[in-house]
């Protein structure tokens, strides 16, 4: 009965006019109570009746909030009637997070996935980071009013996901595009719709690679798949690639499991692969029963005749896996990637997908399907095609006038970035630091590299550029160069 | 001159009316033509201009077309002038793929990966898969509307991707959400948006866990996870759970570094997770500085009392991983899931999904965050609150009334499924199959075993089903079981 006495009935209050039930108010209350220690353990609570009159509430909330606090284990019940605060209660730690706690660590692989991050953008800056398409110009509406349309799709196809590897609709899209397009002939069934071509990478670097194999990636080559590859634990072997072409020589080079190339349009360097290279690849590759995987990123982008059409059309030996984006040709938080694989690993990266969580959402999907069916997609391609081939002369012109004196940006026949080589021996590190304080966030092109010595030099997002930034681009780029200029030698390499 | 007489001059026609410029209809056919052997290596081009003449085109066109040619290594051209079928055309294969040739295999990890997916819905049977939520009555006018609203931003927000854990604003919405639904205290900068539950599981399997880690999952368990787990190389402990709890002795198992529950509503039991347990779950997590993956799954979805506050509050060791998602509360194809990770780890959790592309498209994210926001979601969950209990009750009444005699079905107080085991010896996954062809499409409780016998029964997911399509759906389990009663014991499990 002393206990009864000391129960802070006084703040125990509910509010009928909350949107939270009885119920829910009261069950809070209570638990806050014993979490803090106002009830401690071995405290009666109140009897149901006495408390029902108390709060003015039905008994039933009463009964049903201690029905909870005694399904959670934070009183009991005595079969003589009567509920006590119960011993575990007690343990709850009353406040929060203990910051001296020691904490388990990341695994091993963990630490080697988050230290290859990709380089993100810097808000507020002018964005030349390559990879970046126009965004202004995209046609939204027509966007948004397929995304309304395909969102208020009541039937199968919105609420579910009966096929991981892709909406049907989707892959028949991308098959036909890709035979018309890109040269790549292949079966709906063979194309797996990921979330973007990051997971792409990702996903082949551990569904055809074991921790341990070998991996020819191009050096200068793409810091994502680089990324995507160690984090699968591959052994890289640097697959040299100078302007002149890719040095393919399996004598210098361990045997592969698998190599990684950009055949269409070579990250960093811009260039296409010759007919003879690609037939000596596919040749190595058959030859060490070794898996080629063609990055497309940039295929569509090809501003001087047609585009270049892919390894995969070459490759009678089922060994390439292709992988395309739509995040370079819409816009980049699109998250819609896919791979074609040979049609006997369908069936494994459909179900992998499923396991890894990979697979795209549905409605995105339908939506780009539309989108392209409808003829959007290419009427955008040929639009981007025009513009970014005038994008490239102005930024190409005002290089030469403004930066020549420090850099030379040769003309490309493709992509959606150009290579700025140092006339001086300049660190690229230092001077991307050094133009993102000036307002511009550009790649270094030493990053790309990582076995042969580092070319330095910077690589400029033209494409997402209107001419107002290209010119502010161009100025924040000299600006830089006249401070490095007039400092010391500061931003110089080492010799 | 004899060459030039046999040039396939007839069948090379360009169409002035198509929407493909010229050059590359040109180019397009003289490629195929050496492809398929039409022309042969050392055969000589045509003249541009006599080209020019015949196909009534400009000469600029034939030259482009031939120097696209010549860029790819088709033909070469030689100084005196004259244009030849290369020799690395002639080995360029001249069909499609030969199946005769080998080609590599999938790696070890790939093919446990492939090996473990998550069971697909059959598509055109009634769904009583568990795991679906309501999808008819889901609001998707208001999704499309703030989808269409959310694909206009022009601005900075939609259009890269400049933080990969997530948007700002969603991180936001979730931080406020969790800590006023499910007891979970973080900051946004805690929570990691991604591609959904299953895509959670899989960043979790690499990032916290290395090659034979041994991981305490609960037995029976999601297989979702087991599957993530596995691929990741873990070496699983079975965690015992019955119907009165969790076992948790750590003398019976090895020492864990991950342990992965269900606490909010176990999968497959349905039950929760009692105060003394979760206190001595974290007691071994510290003991052997294990991490604890929480999977709430289901937490949202508790008919009777308040909902049961999510681990992740008790933890005052910064160890436990919270992974919640929207596909189950939403729709299943909306791919938006979430973790809340200690605060150490929000960085390298960010970069590594940079890196697995496992970070959820923007335009979803932006839909979503103003989905919660402007109070949609929470009048979403009270109506399925209220609908999943009314459907509990009705599923439960039909088979009270209908398969008594073969399952009993007990009621739940949470969660989107229940429960269904034989009161005879039948063997779970022939009756799925057979109530398959019986048109009801419903998951056997044993495959959630894996070291332990395995009870036999039904995971039965009421939850997405309307009146008509649960009576159905009784009606068709029914029949299955009559169909099972008289025919031999094929059925039966072996004693």
């Amino acid at each position: 009965l002393s206990k009864r006495a000391t129960f802070p009935f006084d703040s125990l209050t509910v509010d009928p006019g909350s949107d939270a039930p009885m119920t829910r108010q009261l069950y809070g209350l209570l638990r806050s109570f014993i979490l803090q220690g106002r009830l401690s353990v071995g405290d009666r609570l109140p009897a149901t009746r006495a408390l029902s009159q108390q709060l003015k509430v039905g008994r039933n909330t009463v009964v049903a909030a201690y029905g909870q606090l005694l399904a959670e284990g934070y009183v009991t019940a005595r079969s003589g009637g009567g509920t006590w605060v119960a011993l575990a209660a007690a343990r709850v730690p009353v406040c929060g997070v203990n910051p001296s706690v020691a904490q388990p660590a990341l695994s091993r692989r963990g630490a080697l996935i988050a230290s290859r991050p990709q380089p993100p953008k810097t808000p507020g800056k002018i964005n030349l980071q390559p990879g970046y398409p126009e965004a202004a110009t995209f046609p939204f509406s027509t966007w948004a009013r397929l995304l309304a349309h395909n969102a208020q799709r009541r039937g199968e196809d919105l609420l579910s996901y009966h096929d991981y590897s892709g909406h049907p609709r989707l892959r028949e899209v991308i098959a036909t595009y890709l035979g018309v397009a890109r040269g790549v002939h292949c079966e709906p069934e063979q194309v797996i719709v990921v979330t973007g071509a990051q997971a792409a990478l990702d996903l082949v670097s551990r569904i055809i690679l074991d921790e341990g194999d070998c991996v020819w990636l191009e050096d200068p080559g793409y810091l994502g798949a680089r990324g995507a590859l160690l984090g699968g634990g591959a052994r890289l072997a640097a697959l040299r690639v100078e302007r002149g072409g890719w040095l393919i020589n399996d004598r210098l080079l361990p045997p592969p499991r698998v190599i990684y190339v950009t055949p269409s349009c070579q990250w960093p360097l811009g260039i296409s692969m010759r007919i003879e290279e690609r037939l000596q690849l596919i040749g190595v590759a058959e030859r060490y029963n070794a898996w080629i995987v063609e990055d497309d990123y940039d295929g569509e982008y090809r501003f001087r005749g047609p585009p270049v059409p892919a390894m995969h059309g070459f490759d009678s030996t089922n060994r390439v896996i292709y992988i395309g984006t739509f995040g370079k040709t819409l816009f980049s938080s699109l998250r819609v990637g896919f791979l074609v694989v040979p049609r006997a690993l369908s069936a494994p990266f459909g179900r992998a997908v499923s396991v890894t969580g990979q697979f795209a959402p549905l409605i995105l999907q339908l939506t780009l399907a539309d989108f392209i069916r409808q003829g959007y997609f290419a009427m955008h391609l040929k639009r981007m095609r025009r513009l970014y081939a005038r994008r490239q002369k102005l930024f190409l012109e005002l290089c030469d006038r403004h930066l020549a004196r420090w850099m030379s940006v040769a003309e490309n026949d493709a992509g959606m970035q150009l290579l700025g080589r140092f006339v001086w021996p300049f660190d690229d590190q230092k001077v991307a630091a050094a133009a993102l304080k000036r307002g511009v966030d550009v790649q270094p092109i030493s990053i790309n590299f990582y076995q042969y010595p580092p070319e330095h030099g910077l690589l400029l997002g033209f494409a997402g550029l209107d001419e107002r930034e290209t010119i502010a681009a161009v100025a924040g780029l000299e600006a830089t160069f006249r401070d490095l200029e007039s400092t010391t030698n500061h931003f110089r390499l080492a010799p």
